[in-house]
């Protein structure tokens, strides 16, 4: 495409994306369309011929945006809020415009190195302490597999220079609680652990991991001639932000050598706000900490923020060393293919520095505040009104709630099919979008705030949505 | 960031990008910063309150661009075309405009049907057979990694949901060639295999693999107990674009059932001119194909194309089905999150979307072309001149030389040294950026042709560079 043709294209949708960001409260929040509508909206060949992009505009209206599920709507409360401000929509138009290749510091030293500045700044954003060093992933999940690979060879004193995990005769273990999130035993998996030696502990009535029954199927693995490698801890878990005890944890993992991950994917953009730190007490003695950036604090997906104490020991896992990729300047600088699993970076660290100077730390730690409190005001009212149960403790900003009609109060089947159907209403009117989900069988409406267009007002009618949508159901009947 | 002044940035940065492209040219090729060079000019400490980016075109006029190689240049000579179209801007301006997450098929269908369709034009693109079915991974030592986890578990009958690799009795063990790409030895280690369990077979003077080798290295290790479980063949290798014998390589790895993995990251891109297609003859017995579109294609960093054979079991290697992520529509449409290893997804197809529809199959041939036509121009004269040798075929764009002037004829470490200066110097220079590497111990200058811009004038302008340089070192004289 030739630099005129962008102009006129790059311009027409620069102002597509602002109209859509300008109208879209207008949408659906869950696309409505059917499996496989988009693509009959598509061509099964590719064009032989060139037929450049003018109808792009219309093409995005008519195939693509009813396809859309709308996750900066004021209106999301599912899964998580995976924010894109603006300000990181014009840091990808840069990152993609200057088509940098970040492997190593020389193939472009600004992306290595707006790389370190910003992820230093962040660090101190998050109150960690300079014993941290951070590197940018792609998503948690890819951070927690880099975590639980270091911890493998940490323990195995570098099996993959020898026999491999294969080789290994007493078999590692991995400890999480049943509440970690899914790309925990994904990773164990992944690293060759085998779900034989991953123990996903119970958690207590908070939903919190259980130090006593860590420490006991810690001691059992032990006595069987097992050796304990890693432990997961979770800062605010995916259903209900949970918060494991981490320092009580802490000393546990060093008391027996584990490998301490701690996974802050959401909850760690609440910790730029001092009064939240209280949260992770205990993080300084963590080997690795995950936490996404494009969740709530708006750098937009992919930004996953990945801190470690031993960098080295990083380094010597993941890297290799061919002829093709070595430097002059090796040694002097940090080549980041060496700090994760590909060997090609994006310039994803512009999203970091445009999202931090547009809003400074202050305005992000008063949005974060903002939301805080809105969760804060609809557990409130859950706990006041007759008829709703809350199911979890909110230290965070996620809410997980259901409707109990005295009709249903003790038949769980009932109970779920009844939320269900609640969580579907709401789904279906549009204006709101909550996830369904079951927290230790029971099944609850999970609603989770901090869309960065989500004021008191959308949660307020999110909370009469509900309501409504409980009493028009034929379950909901005294 | 408000929709006012996303307009006015955007529309500022748009023209900032058109202007960068035009005056590229212009640049060094190879960024002239020292190490910490960039990183002086920013805060230390990020900026408590909100700067907002109205002086941004500015600051990356002065912080950024000094610190930038400018892979798109003309004079890109240098590992391997990574090519980013103006249309993968826009397109990663629709995409992170939109911000959609595509971790599943309900939390943006479009994102996900639009890659179905794309992949299945691609696959029809490359000649591949609709017994492939293919996803969109970030790199290739990402989507390596996969293979060697699915051969893992295809040949340990999924060990992960038993004890692990680490409870295998017999060590699973996996062959490449001693030119494989890096990322091959990292799957192979961090999937566990570990290095003694990997065979980096010698290759013969074309510097492919050696069948014979292969078969003896399988057969001793049968004999030995261990279990031969995966085979990668590069389809051009990194250093010279070698083509391993994939069809003899597919028979053994029937034989043996051995998971066959083709890498052809690079060379896949020329498949879709049929004419290229005997390079890869044997394809369609492989298990899984990579290849990266956002290479030598155009797409912009990072989409690359994963082709798998059996894609249950890639799901099964891959899934989680955690209560939170059940939708309604699972068992009816592809959930991506279940194909790779990170759970969020960006919407990545539009990149293959637009770049396909702005050029057609046949532009886009066209351009493949014309770089093969360069790179065959560029070893005829390589082959013509005196005191010039070519140290590799040239089946592709990649050109491996060296200067040997007579004085130093049999003497590898001048050699060495005198062509390092020659690249140096030519790097120096700045108007073209080739990589110098060590090809079986042989100091060698590669010249890889491909970059969007680069034209047979580039070319002719490089390799009156290299004999310039040549000529001006003390070695070269006679």
């Amino acid at each position: 495409m030739d630099t005129h043709d962008f102009r006129r294209l790059g311009h027409e949708l620069i102002d597509w994306v602002a109209d859509y960001r300008e109208r879209i409260a207008e949408y659906p929040v869950m696309s409505r369309v059917r499996p496989g509508e988009v693509a009959a909206k598509l061509p099964a060949e590719p064009p032989r011929r060139a037929e450049g992009l003018a109808t792009i505009s219309a093409d995005l209206e008519r195939i693509v945006l009813p396809g859309i599920t709308h996750w900066n709507h004021p209106g999301w409360f599912a899964y998580f809020p995976s924010n894109t401000d603006l300000s990181s929509v014009l840091a990808d138009l840069v990152s993609s415009g200057l088509g940098v290749q970040g492997m190593s510091w020389q193939t472009s030293p600004a992306a290595t190195e707006v790389e370190d500045v910003v992820m230093e700044w962040l660090r101190q954003m998050l109150g960690l302490s300079d014993a941290f060093t951070g590197v940018i992933h792609d998503t948690a999940s890819t951070a927690t597999l880099c975590a639980l690979l270091c911890a493998r060879e940490r323990s195995s004193n570098f099996s993959q220079d020898r026999g491999g995990l294969q080789a290994e005769e007493a078999p590692l273990v991995v400890y999480a609680s049943d509440q970690a999130h899914s790309s925990v035993p994904k990773a164990a998996h992944l690293a060759g652990f085998g779900a034989d030696n991953l123990r996903l502990l119970e958690t207590d009535d908070d939903h919190a991991l259980r130090l006593d029954a860590l420490e006991t199927a810690v001691r059992e693995d032990v006595a069987a001639g097992r050796r304990p490698c890693a432990l997961v801890a979770a800062v605010g878990t995916t259903a209900t932000t949970a918060l494991d005890p981490l320092a009580g944890m802490a000393q546990l993992a060093a008391r027996h050598g584990l490998w301490l991950h701690v996974d802050a994917a959401l909850a760690g953009t609440a910790m730029i706000c001092p009064e939240q730190r209280w949260m992770w007490e205990g993080v300084e003695r963590a080997d690795s900490v995950v936490l996404n950036p494009h969740k709530w604090m708006g750098t937009g997906f992919d930004l996953s923020a990945y801190y470690v104490r031993d960098p080295e020991h990083l380094v010597r896992v993941m890297s290799t060393d061919p002829s093709y990729l070595r430097t002059a300047q090796d040694g002097l600088v940090r080549n980041l293919r060496d700090w994760g699993i590909p060997l090609g970076r994006r310039f994803r660290a512009l999203k970091l520095w445009f999202l931090i100077r547009e809003h400074g730390v202050e305005g992000l730690q008063a949005r974060v505040r903002r939301d805080l409190g809105n969760a804060a005001w609809l557990a409130e009212q859950v706990d006041a009104a007759s008829g709703w149960q809350r199911l979890a403790p909110v230290p965070l900003q996620t809410v997980c709630l259901r409707h109990v009609p005295p009709a249903l109060q003790d038949d769980e089947p009932a109970l779920a099919v009844h939320n269900l159907a609640v969580a579907d209403r709401v789904n279906r009117a549009g204006r709101s979008y909550v996830t369904p989900s079951l927290l230790k069988g029971r099944q609850m409406i999970r609603v989770s705030i901090g869309a960065l267009a989500t004021e008191r007002e959308h949660v307020e009618a999110l909370w009469r949505e509900l309501r409504g949508a409980a009493v028009a159901l034929p379950g909901a009947r005294p």
